[in-house]
C-alpha cells in the first residue's frame, strides 16, 4: 500500500468510526433525540457496528487499522515501523472529522440540549451566563463524553488498568485473526468478528472508563470538543486526556509481547 | 437482467423491506402490541434485518438496490442510467404494497388504537369526531410515524444534513463492498453485513430525523398513509415530505463522489 | 435421506427449537426468573438463536425443516410429497418433547409462578382453590403463553391475516435461500440467516398474535399444556389453536406460489 | 497439538471467556458501573460474545474447548482421553486468571460496592463491620454472582436438571459443527455459531440458575471469590459449588451419547 492510500483510507475509515461512535453516544444523551436513554447496549452495538463498518469501508485501502494501538502492535509483531506515522495522522486527523460530523448530524441537539434550562439552570426559557456556568459541573460531563471517554471513578491507575486490560483483548483477537483465517474466509469476515469483540469489551469492561481502548478514538474528538463553540460545553477535562491514549498502547504492546510468547 | 427481473424483484423485496421495517414501527408504538414500548434498540435491529431479509428476497432476481439511493450511486459510479426508471418504479411501488401490507398485519392495532379515547381525546368508550379533531395534534405523529420519518426539532436545513450524512456512510459502505468481495464470499455475506450498517446508521445517527436515508422508503409509505381509511390518522406531513427524498439522493451522490475520488 | 434420518432430524431439531423458544417465554415471563421482564427484544432474539441452534443440530441429518409450513412449501415448490407425513410427524413430536423439557428446566419457577398468592389471588401464602379460579382469567394467559400463542385483540380473520403475511416472509426467505447459494458458502450461513429473518418477523410481526409461524410450534406445546399437570394452569385456548396452524400453512401455500410465478 | 500449546491456548482462551464474561457481570452490577441495570439481554449477549472471543484466540492453539463438558464429550466422542488432564487444568487455571482480571479491571467499584453503606448498611458513610454482616445475607448474593452462578430456586435436583439440560443443548450444538462443514467454511464460522448458540441458552434456559454450563466457569471464579481480600464479599456458597460442576459434565456425556445414538 502506498503512504498516500493508507492516509486516506485511514482517514476516512476513523471519520466513520467516529462519526457512528460518538453518534450513538450522542443519540443517547442528547435532549430531543428519537434513541435517548436507549442504554447502555445500544452504546455497545453502536460502537461495534461503527467498528464494522469503518473496517469494511477502509479495510481494502488502508488496512483498516484506524487505532493507533493497532498499528503499534502490528509494527511490534511485523518489525517494520515506517508506516506507522501516516497511520497514526490518518487516524487522528479522521478521529477529528468523524467528531465535527457528529456535531453536524446533531446540531439541532446539541443547540437544544445546551441552552435549554431545564438540563442547564431549571425549567423554562433560556439559560443565562450564570445558570450555564453553574450547569457546567453536571452538564458539561454527558456531552464532553459524546466526544471523548471519562471515568466513573477518578484514579489513574485504576483507569490506566482497565484501559489497558481492555485494549489487550481487542489487539489479542486482532493478532490471532491471522491465525484462524487459512484460505477458509476469515478474512472477509474479520470485520464483522472484530466489531462483536468491540461489543463485548464494551458490554464487559466499559463499566469503570468507557473504553477508549484506541487513543486516536479519545484524543481526536476531545480536541474537537475544545474547538467547536459550543455553547455552556464546560471544560474538556485534559487531565485525564493521557489515561486513554497511554493505557490502550501500552495494551497494545502487552498484547504483542504475549502474542509473540504464547502464539508465534 | 431483464426489466421485468429488476421490476419485480425490486417491488417484492421493497416491499418486504417496508412490511418489516414499518411493522417494527408499528409493533413498538401502537396499544395492543405485544412488542409496545420495545424501545430504540428493537426499532434500529427491526429495521436492519428487514434490510438483510428484503435483500437476500431480491438480490438474486434484482440486485437488491431497495433504494434510489443506491441506484442513484450506482448509475454515478458505473455511468450506467438505462435502467434507472424501472429500479425506481419497483422500490416506489414495493414500498406502497409493504406498507399497506404493516395496515393488514395490524389492523386491530391500528383500530383499537386510533379510536380509544385514552389516546385519542380520554379514558372510557370510542372517540368522538370532536375528541379526534383534539387528539390530531399528539395523536397524529406516532401513527404517521410508523409510515414515514419527521424530525425531532423542524428544520430543512439540519434535517437535510443529518439525511446527507447518514445516506453518505450508507452508500460508501455499499459501494466498497466490491472491494472487499475478492471471490472469497463478501458476496453472500453482503445482506447481513448491510444490514448490520443499517442498525449501525439507526443507532448512531438515526436521533434528530429517525433515518429515512432512503426516498423509496420514505415517500411510499407517506402516499399510502394520505390513502388509507384510517381514523382519526391527521395530515401527512407533506411539507417535510421533499427532506428525506432530497437528502437522500444529494448523500447517494456524495457518497459516489467520494468514492471515486478515494477509492477507484 | 431415509425416513428414519429425517424423523430423528426432525424431532430433535423441533425439540431445540421448542426448549430454547419457549425457553425464552419462560425466562421472560416467570416468578423468581432471573431473566424476568427481560422485554420484547429477549423474546425476538431468544426465538431466533433457538431457530439458528435448532437448524444447525438438525440440518445434516434431516434439511432441517422444522415447521409444516416449510415442509408444505417445498413439497409445492419441488413436486415431492412423499416425506411429507415423516416430517410432519417429527416436527410435531419433537415439539411436545420441547414443551415438556421447559416445563423441567423451568419445573420450580413454574410451580412458584401458578402457587403464589400474589400471582393468583392475592399478596402472602399459598392459593385457594376459588382463588385460582379466580386467577384463571388473567393468570393462566401467561403461563399458556410459555407454550402456545395467542392473540392481543381476538379476531380470526385479523389474527390469521397476521400470520400468513409474517409466513410468507419466513418462507420467501427460506425459498430464495437456494437462489443466493451459489457455490459460494450461503449454504452454511443458511442457519444463521434464517434466526435473524425469524428476529425481523418477531421484531416486525409479532406484536398482534406473537407470530406462531408454525403450526407444530403452536400445537404441539399446546397440546403439552393440556396434559401437564400444572396448578392453576387454566385453559389450552382450544378455540384460537387453529388459527396459528391454518395460518401458516396458507402462508406457506402463498410463498410456494408467489416464488413460482415471481423467482422460478 | 502439543501439550504445552493445549496448556497455553486453554489457559488463555478460558481466561479471556472468564474475563470478558465476569467483566459482564460485573458492569451490570457493581455501582459506579456506566453498564449498571444493563439487564438480562446485556447479560446474554456479553457471555455469548465472550465465547466468540475466547474460541477465536485460542482456536488455532488448541482447539477452543474452554469448558470440561465440551472436553469430555469429545473424548468420550472420538474414545481419547489422553489430553483431558491437560485441557481441564488450563481451563482451570484460565478461569481463575480470568476471574482475578475482572477484579483487576472493576478494582474501583468493587470497592466503591462493597464499602458504601447505601449498600451495605444504610445510606451516608461507610459501613462498619456490623453493617457488613448484616448486608451480608442481602448484597454477598449479587457480588458472588460476578464470579460464579447461584439459583433464584435452590433445590439440587431441579437445579441440576436445568444446568444438565442447558448442557446437552450446548453440547449437541459443538458436536453437530463437524456435520455442517463440509469443506465451505463452517470452521472459521464456528465460533460465531457458538457464540449465538451460547446467547441463546443464556436468552433461554438461565433463568432458574444462571446458566453455568461449564464447570471450570464456575469452579474458577468460586476459588478466586474465596481467596481475593475483597471488604464484605460474605461467603462463597461452597454447599452449591457441585451443582455446576456434576450438571454440565452430566450434561456433555448425555449429549455425547444422544449424539452417537441419532447423529453417527
Amino acid at each position: 500500500m502506498s503512504s498516500s492510500d493508507i492516509f486516506i483510507g485511514e482517514t476516512i475509515g476513523t471519520a466513520v468510526l467516529i462519526l457512528l461512535g460518538g453518534g450513538v453516544c450522542a443519540a443517547v444523551t442528547l435532549k430531543a433525540s428519537k434513541a435517548r436513554n436507549a442504554g447502555w447496549l445500544a452504546i455497545a452495538f453502536g460502537w461495534g457496528f461503527a467498528v464494522m463498518t469503518a473496517v469494511y469501508v477502509s479495510g481494502p485501502v488502508s488496512g483498516a487499522h484506524l487505532n493507533p494501538a493497532v498499528t503499534l502492535a502490528l509494527a511490534i509483531k511485523n518489525g517494520a515501523w515506517a508506516d506507522v506515522p501516516v497511520y497514526v495522522a490518518g487516524q487522528l486527523l479522521g478521529a477529528m472529522i468523524g467528531a465535527a460530523l457528529v456535531w453536524v448530524a446533531y446540531y439541532g441537539q446539541f443547540r437544544a440540549h445546551l441552552t435549554d434550562r431545564e438540563i442547564v439552570g431549571g425549567p423554562g426559557a433560556q439559560a443565562t451566563a450564570a445558570q450555564a456556568v453553574e450547569a457546567r459541573e453536571k452538564g458539561a460531563g454527558p456531552v464532553l463524553g459524546i466526544f471523548s471517554t471519562g471515568p466513573e471513578i477518578r484514579n489513574a491507575v485504576q483507569n490506566l488498568a482497565t484501559e489497558i486490560v481492555g485494549t489487550v483483548v481487542l489487539i489479542l483477537a486482532v493478532l490471532t485473526q491471522g491465525l484462524n483465517d487459512q484460505g477458509n474466509g476469515l478474512g472477509v469476515l474479520g470485520g464483522l468478528i472484530t466489531a462483536l469483540v468491540v461489543v463485548s469489551i464494551g458490554l464487559s469492561l466499559g463499566g469503570p472508563t468507557g473504553y477508549a481502548i484506541n487513543p486516536a478514538r479519545d484524543l481526536g474528538p476531545r480536541i474537537v470538543h475544545a474547538l467547536l463553540p459550543l455553547p455552556n460545553k464546560g471544560g474538556s477535562d485534559w487531565s485525564y486526556a493521557w489515561v486513554p491514549v497511554v493505557g490502550p498502547l501500552v495494551g497494545g504492546a502487552v498484547a504483542a509481547g504475549l502474542y509473540d510468547v504464547a502464539f508465534a
